[in-house]
């Protein structure tokens, strides 16, 4: 911007623009630098490296494909939460010209120009208590790939016993981050964030039934263990997966 | 501003100013100018017509009057919520200079330099079910003031029996706009919504014991209130005030 | 009322009526009275400017035709809220001579006897956050219009890019009064009450999964919020739109 | 271990040691082993890069000095958390010989016998929304340094007008992980998280009251945010320093 | 009883009965009575004049019109409640030679086989808010009328105008007791309770959305309500028409 | 108020007042008839034989006694509840010439000018399962006692053992009505109603500690019980004693 | 009883005793009888060998030793728990002819005449997660203690390092059920589930802070934890030492 | 395992193994050992005498039949709980050589290779409030039956009339452990706890409409309760039955 605004003066000084038409003009960059300002959002891609993803529940499908196509437009991927197989369809249907891949146990659409995959060089390791926190363990491991890194995942670790624990972390000692995914007392983050000197995040999945179930519980346990330990929301594997790729690539960026 | 830019042109014109000096300058102005979109927020008072209001709760007096100071230098007056009674004594003790008024039942302290309250022409209208929620209205009453509104009052209408509500409304009957404070079960506001055609802002008041005591079946009630009722937080007198006095200011504005 | 009266006082005076029967009918205007002091609520719409919204859920078709048919009687119009489609069509068919409009987002029947909606002069800006908000949005926008206001809409400026929010707030420059749908955290009424200078309603939207999720933490941080901001419950929409309509059409009315 | 364990194979072949003897050892060395494993987690600090941490909250002073003494012997430095103005004295009486800091902000006790700090390199940045957040704010930053990293501070930016947040920001834009406190509605750690592009740590504060106060409406805000952010429990400053340190020391470490 | 004791006495001096035999019976005796001291509770409807109510809900066929059957035998008449048309049909499918009654907007089925209600000069009144609370109401109504009681009923006085609360109030003026259903914020039975001088039990009905909906701020309101109030289980229609004909019927008796 | 309207109409037929006077005095009346509609409220005691009770709680001495003379004026007696001994002994000495007696158990202050009680001729039956629920007891004897009716109470049964509830029962088997107080659990009050023929109010005392203490698990296992029981609020001594003397009191009243 | 019964037979027989005289006898046995039976309570002691224990908070001193007093004639022991250092004083000034023992972590009196404890022969274990939850394991321990069993306890071993675990169970390896406190996020309990073959209660501890803390996050995630584990109200030291002795106590008495 | 550490320093000696040779060996078990340290949890079946059982709610077919083929694998047998009809269906086709029982009340699938049930003498008794409750009960019996119990059954002692309850509970008079299973106020375990002298886990079950229904209000009396019990998560029937189980099979084994 710097450059426009010498271009400009040049122009000024050169007497090819007038002082007043300079003066407006620069208004006018001014007003866009405030909007621009403001825009700041529109670049979070850049900014953050967190991707845009679409929440698809709940959305009508000519709407949901509407806001995917604009996002592809202008960053080349595009990802989609909470679909259905349904809303998979009809996006894969509606623009045959790009790459829809959809993740059942995720229920995420990944939509794409055929624009690769940023490669920030970080790694996050993921990890369940149960079977049933899969879906939300690959929710975030398919963000923290849309964000470069690259995963490495235990899953399934506190129901086949804990005895899977130790090769596990074995397996995955060389995570920049851990996503811990766990339901009812929730309390496989904690243990693992015992055990390795790198950031665990805790995500409470909606497991469990009774008093403090669908999560409530693991939430909880979490949000007062004593283990340094961060939380996401319930069945956020989004956030986690973001937050860890975060954690991930400044390591890897240093 | 534009005035400051098209001088800057002019001196580049002229060869006063060199282009890279303008551009520097006006990339100062840039910051300058973002900083002052930011810095919005600090003219609020000119902008939404709401005080500054400290909240006096858990600061240190010496902090407390530090902030309170800068804010009569800015507007020539600075209102303090949820003061005690040490607090509003040590503020008048600290700035002998200033003027401090204190309101024990609404534990509000006014700091002029002797800046005169705005005057709006608006008319608040406030109303209490009982004797305790009085301390609440005494916020909204001061606030609204502050934002320069008259006031109508009608204390305790539902403790002194339902009767003294009838001739109340009569006497607030050109108020612009309503505050409603009640505690327990808090159903004044909803009866004073159905009778008046103006809005009403109703607050929960933390009056009552047992189960939902503390205003929350006040606020649940009012939420679910059939009413046309718009709710602030338990004990928010002072959003109520300020909301009012917004509504009320509007219908003079015009 | 008076009227009537002294012309009754003029018969009993001119001897036309006998003392005893003009007791009588006096007796019946006080009873008509009395009743038409409780009656008062049937004339919510001509005394608060609110009209009567029947709400659609759990009802069955007959019932609601009954009652919606009684209300257009009175006021020609009726709005009934929460509709399904399939009501709507059997509100249709069940009497052809009026006309039913169905607004399936927000889901509301308008049914009329050509009675046109009244017009006051007042503006309610309605914004959403995210396009899942609209529903809600739309359902203070109808009522609002009902209300004889006129309406401006900006949805999705969270979803889309705070960017949207600026741009937007300036062609809702003249709006009396704002509502705020969003759901999840709903921080964009505190943000909008921080921008404008007229009242800003939030209606928390059942949005959101996990803690707190479907409203309930949109409620609780708007109630607790620092800006200047009153609040409906979760999804009430008719709330909200009447609400603002009543604010702006009381900015008009001076 | 395999040496002593060839040692006493070779005193068995050699006649030195009976079989039986032998066996015994090794039952023992394998108790050892057991008990070894066990007891990874004394070595938390080494591991994790965490220090001990022991709440004084509710101990009695012996028993605290008592533990603290013993950490101080294993590793040099120990801090108390939530500890009172008298708990502190107790600690420095008791110990003449050792070096206690008391941080009455954070109630935080350090007590070291000289060893300094270690030092990462990584960088904490520090925010909290209001001056009723610093408290926490505190604990956070004497444990991020506890564990090494340099840390940037901005307190009050939410308060003083978010035109201080600006500034801030830029001030704190070599942290390589922010720690942001809220009370009330706590929107500020999401602001921030929209704003920078490192990993950004939320701490909801016990401030605010009425329904969902004391930190209750910012820890579900925080947690239904859409913004990439990871939470810890209300007031736990501690948790979120050690969290951010540990990202901060990654960084740095690669 | 001590008839039958006597008698045995009089065997036993009269030597027709052996004072061990008749040890033995007085044993016996012993143990009926202690049997039948726990069985007082199969002799609730005589005892209390409540009658047996089986909870259709979640059983199956065979098991309901088992435990039904069982009681039409026991005591001529037997309630079930929250019936489904199904279950309805095929209790009357299952027992011909019983009449079944079944009220679908109670969800209630009456099985007996010919026995007539009891009549205990008592009158309940049962007034509903709207139209969604009669559900409820009914079930109270048929309860109220099994045990004996006239029902006056007023239904839907809020929801057509608090005009019709009056004359309502005054056709039931005869009632010995009040039962009054209402969801949303409730408030209608401490309306009642404050105009008339019988008791009035609150039913809270599950109507309402958002915030404390479907009937939870109806029940917060009832119990923190300042009238004399009280209240039963949300939706519990059976409750409460049993706790009013309780009462009517006392009322009768002396 | 016939006779007055007719008198009204004789003087305007003999021109002794004119039609202009006599609508306005009707007028008049009409505003007295609306207003005496309204002001029915304060015919409480007479209407609905509930006396005027004054929550001390909260209140500063002056306003309580103004309010309490107010009421002895009006009616001959007083009733404040939750009063300390403080208020007590003030309340005392500003009104040397009224009676004041206190109960330190129910924190209840009875003043009078030496108007008798009523009496009903009522009995309300007053059970505590505990010591500490004796002072909600005590609450409920004092107003059902002010209210006409005789009290029994049995305290302490469920504390002492339950074989003090059949002997304690006995006694009270003249009772028109059951006030049973107990906190932790609350399942005494389902006991009595399961044992007695007539109606049983039960009150959740705020006794018990941990999960759902304080009244909580009472207040709920009272509404889920399947005995026939009405309920109010936690701690609500005042409210379940004028309930039970409203029915006591029908009953006699027959 | 037979025995008594057939005297009075032979006294019938023999003429000793009129029929009328047996019967009223009889009716009076049967009077006792059922009273007996009622009064099995009284028998707790006996039958589920479960020592009486008063609740000494909130209750004046006078009282507490009454009801002691009789206890201590009853059955020679009686414990107190939640009672101050006062009552303990007070208690044993009032009876200084009995044994008053005051245990001030447990805050437990036990007062007795020389009677010993019975001996059950079974052991019952007892750990603590941290320091402040020793309070609450010490009342487990005395109850226990005072219901015959032998006890072995391990404290602080979640807080001194996972690495006191072991050893500590496997000096505790004879219990016959344990006892595990925990505050916080309480996973201790389900950690010593997991390791031992022997029932484990776990004890929630009101300890931690924020976001269901004071034991809350403890209970919750106890209920909702996979390991075998039943569990007692928050703090409920006193319910946990006894369900262990019962435990404990059958093992040993087979 | 001594035994075979003796056996290699045998072979040691004797020269038939070099002392290289059995150092690695050693090693190896030592390995072995850390591994089986962890992998004690695989041990669960001996160590603690609690059946693997698998959560067959929301997991599919093809990975519910593996995990359980495996667990028959390694023990004989394996229990499936919360298993669908469909489920069960598809276990047997799956594996034709097993024998797949399932138990539709209890939804419970067991898969077994012909080995039988242990047996461990000990006896539960399970009771039922309703005949709502029977489901969890099931659950209890089953798991309890595969632990090696005898089990005795009282179910809807409550339903029925509590007369039921005194015979059902003399028939369990050998149970070593009871179950008692209730939903509502969930109060016939505190009941059976005060008659019976063996230790009773109360079940919470999700019956019960309104507040606090669906088991909430009968865990919050459960832990409320004086009585000594011990609770288990709502619904928990597979804890409450393994819990049972272990302290019957202690009673047994001593």
């Amino acid at each position: 911007m710097n450059a426009r605004i010498l271009n400009l003066m040049e122009e000024v000084r050169s007497g090819r623009c007038s002082p007043e038409e300079a003066a407006d003009q620069i208004s006018g960059l001014r007003l866009e630098e405030v909007a621009g300002f403001a825009r700041l959002d529109l670049g979070r891609t850049i900014r953050c490296g967190v991707p845009e993803v679409v929440l698809a529940e709940g959305k009508d499908t000519t709407h949901l494909v509407g806001i995917m196509k604009r996002y592809v437009e202008v960053s080349g991927r595009c990802v989609a939460s909470r679909a259905t197989e349904e809303q998979a369809a009809a996006i894969q249907e509606s623009v045959p010209d790009l790459t829809c891949e959809y993740y059942p146990d995720a229920r995420i659409v990944i939509l794409t120009n055929g624009t690769e995959k940023p490669s920030s060089g970080g790694i996050v390791g993921i990890i369940t208590a149960g079977t049933s926190d899969i879906r939300v363990a690959e929710e975030a491991r398919l963000i923290a790939e849309e964000m470069g890194c690259r995963t490495l995942t235990a899953y399934d670790v506190g129901a086949a016993g804990i005895h899977r624990l130790f090769p596990a972390l074995n397996e995955l000692r060389d995570a920049d981050a851990f996503v811990v995914c766990a339901g009812r007392e929730g309390t496989l983050p904690a243990v693992v964030a015992g055990l390795v000197g790198r950031p665990v995040i805790g995500v409470p999945v909606s497991v469990g039934y009774g008093y403090m179930g669908k999560g409530e519980a693991a939430l909880a346990s979490m949000l007062q263990s004593c283990a340094v330990l961060a939380v996401v929301n319930i069945d956020a594997g989004f956030t986690a997966g973001a937050f860890a790729a975060q954690i991930a690539t400044g390591v890897q960026r240093e």
